[in-house]
């Protein structure tokens, strides 16, 4: 950064909503300033920075996983009009899932399922009909283009399961996490849907399970959780994710 | 509506946030239930209702207007880091507004400016350069295609205004509003920016003035504010917006 | 037309490639200038014409549908490198259909068949799951949208099977034809596909075969094929087609 | 290529159109088939051959060029009617250049002028307001995109260039050429305008004139003028272009 740079950091697991923080540790170095803000909804605190020059992160933390493997075609709808305030939004189009232009496809295609068991038969049937294929989207694909294309990265996987079950009128958000089993690894992105009360992880790829992810933070889609929004153009050296299984509590 | 059908109506005016309800009444028939959501971050209420046959809602109110009517270039800019965490996701690109792609534009045309008085110089230029044209957009027109078209319709100019402040990295939203002056009468829709630790409206079209608008409910785009929300197809036989002037208090 | 406008008209039925004009009349006042030019490939004679005030234009004929009703099955796909120079262009992704994101689509669900038993199979494909459905287009629509939304008119049918037929690597191109069948009666698009040495009616909605249509031009997509194209603002007052069957000879 | 693949390759300088080919190598090595075919409007030929494993193809040709360095401002407008055949395609809407949205911002920005004198100030108005930024675009990048982003490589400046020149009417193609001055060296591309009975050349990069172009070929868009086309997935192991002046004749 060769000049001062504002940052917004999201990289911290969150603590709650079927999870806890055993121990946690974060280097930022000596930026100008550093501040947390809890987010809307409180799944978690962006970092804002201001930072010059060379700047390194070192994020560490053990994380357990409370929540329960649960089977999703096991979860009922909630009626719309029982949804909370804070799940509302998430029934709305946003910037990668353009939800509305899916009804047909889905009313056709799982019409006769509902809740949970329409949200599985969804993501089985993204995960049997694309292919991950690592550098084939970019900023700019959105689940139109990658329900077309048929292929894509964890977040295109997520970008057409979100805009899926929207479009089922189950709302849907989207969660970065740290996950076990993703290769490469790296940070990885999964559905969340809310059923039955709760929300709960969806994951399209089929590469995780919601035991083995740590929730950093959940938004409309891609646009909300990147992990480093820099407000001014950088240069990222290096990024480095690694995530192992915790035997014990 | 031929069968039962889930509605979510946006059309009451909210109290507070630089207005009051002086009195209100709204009338919706005996449908077959009626909730009401309080919305995250409290601007609004959706009312959410199950109806069959045909529905008239009819709603009437006497909002005071006590919002100042500011001059934009006044205002100044919040850094960053000091935002409030509401003020946070308006920073981020949404359905209509993939502010990103106008960092470029904006940097070149209004970077010499700052806060208020950058934002008040984006609103001149929309209303110089665009012209107002009913019926030229549609439920898939975005900022992008309204700033190369240079036309639309009000939902298009806040449109554009909010993808431009974003690019500049002021929070900026969509809101919807009962407003003097609009012709034709209909709902209206305007930009509201972050500045000085306050929500500011920013017309674009140039038609009304802060102090002529009574907020019914804001979000990142026209995505988040339709008047009336469908979960099912349905005929919209009619509509009619009325807003007067009222003297006294 | 307020003002003299230049037009281009394409509303005559080709003489040639299955079809003859057995007579015909054009009647279209007396313009500033009327022109005709063949175009490339042979196919029609766009008229240009000035016109002010009002303009009315009738066009009568008699065509003789000489083209045999193929099974589209039977038909061989033409080596890429022994296609005419004419179909090449075909190939490519045009204006409403950007084929390539197709392919992996195209290779999953179709890649067992070859030539015109995979464009058979696609044709069906198209016919079964999509839904004819009045005004849910428009100029912006292209064949991802219709793909997605599983519904459209003529012309979204039509850009999705030359979509899909590309991303097969047949020459694919959208023909504009008066049409037996077609309800409500207006003017008709199908696509047309390269096999066998000769282009090929394909219609995915089902309403129309071959020896039913008369060709009036073909083109890349409805980019191409407008019957009428005003190079200024104009007002269309009323717009009429008929298309009767002929008894005889 | 692990498996036989059918490539076109469109890496030969025309002759003809401005320019002479004085003398020129093509080699491809022993590919199963290698055949030619001239291109409808007779620009070029682009080349089909089938090959596998591993090719290198290497082409070297010194080119006279003839073209004149036309000041583009002289030049007049056509009318419509008065287009040749092969020009009139080039009006139409394609691929990369949805020309129809532009009308507005072109009559404001450029209604006052005329011909060639519009196309100069349409070419100096994106010379002076994009930055040449390498890979900023991609295959999916089109002229709406590059128009908000303000940036992209010569094929973006070109798809701005083209859909102007057409929102004014004027045929508009692009041409990829071999050029003198484009840094760093590679294939190029410009946008090619029908005035005045021809075809004019008009690099909105600036980088190049005319006269320093040894045009490969033309199409509506980048859709068309790929140097390499392959109808399977390849690998491209290395891409080198050398252009040098050449003294004497």
């Amino acid at each position: 950064m060769p000049e001062p740079v504002d940052l917004m950091l999201q990289i911290e697991a969150a603590n709650g909503g079927g999870q806890r923080i055993l121990d946690a540790s974060l280097d930022l170095g000596k930026p100008e300033y550093i501040s947390r803000v809890p987010a809307v909804g409180g799944i978690c605190e962006p970092i804002w920075l201001r930072a010059e020059g060379r700047l390194r992160a070192e994020y560490r933390a053990r994380v357990a996983i409370d929540r329960p493997d649960v089977d999703l075609s096991s979860l009922g709808e909630v009626p719309l009009h029982r949804l909370p305030a804070e799940a509302v939004p998430y029934l709305n189009e946003s910037r990668y899932c353009p939800s509305n232009k899916f009804h047909a496809f889905v009313d056709r295609r799982f019409g006769e399922l509902e809740g949970g068991a329409k949200v599985a038969r969804m993501r089985d049937w993204i995960e049997s009909r694309f292919t991950y294929v690592s550098g084939s989207s970019d900023a700019e694909t959105g689940a139109l283009d990658s329900f077309v294309e048929r292929r894509g990265v964890c977040r295109d996987y997520a970008h057409v399961m979100i805009a899926l079950a929207r479009a089922a009128h189950i709302p849907a958000r989207m969660a970065s996490v740290y996950a076990l089993g993703v290769k490469p690894m790296d940070f990885h992105a999964v559905a969340e849907v809310y059923l039955d009360g709760d929300w709960y992880m969806a994951d399209a790829t089929g590469m995780t399970r919601p035991t083995q992810c740590a929730r950093i933070c959940a938004g409309r889609d891609a646009a909300d959780i990147a992990f480093l929004t820099a407000y001014r153009e950088i240069q990222l050296v290096e990024q480095e994710v690694r995530v192992e299984a915790y035997e014990g509590k």
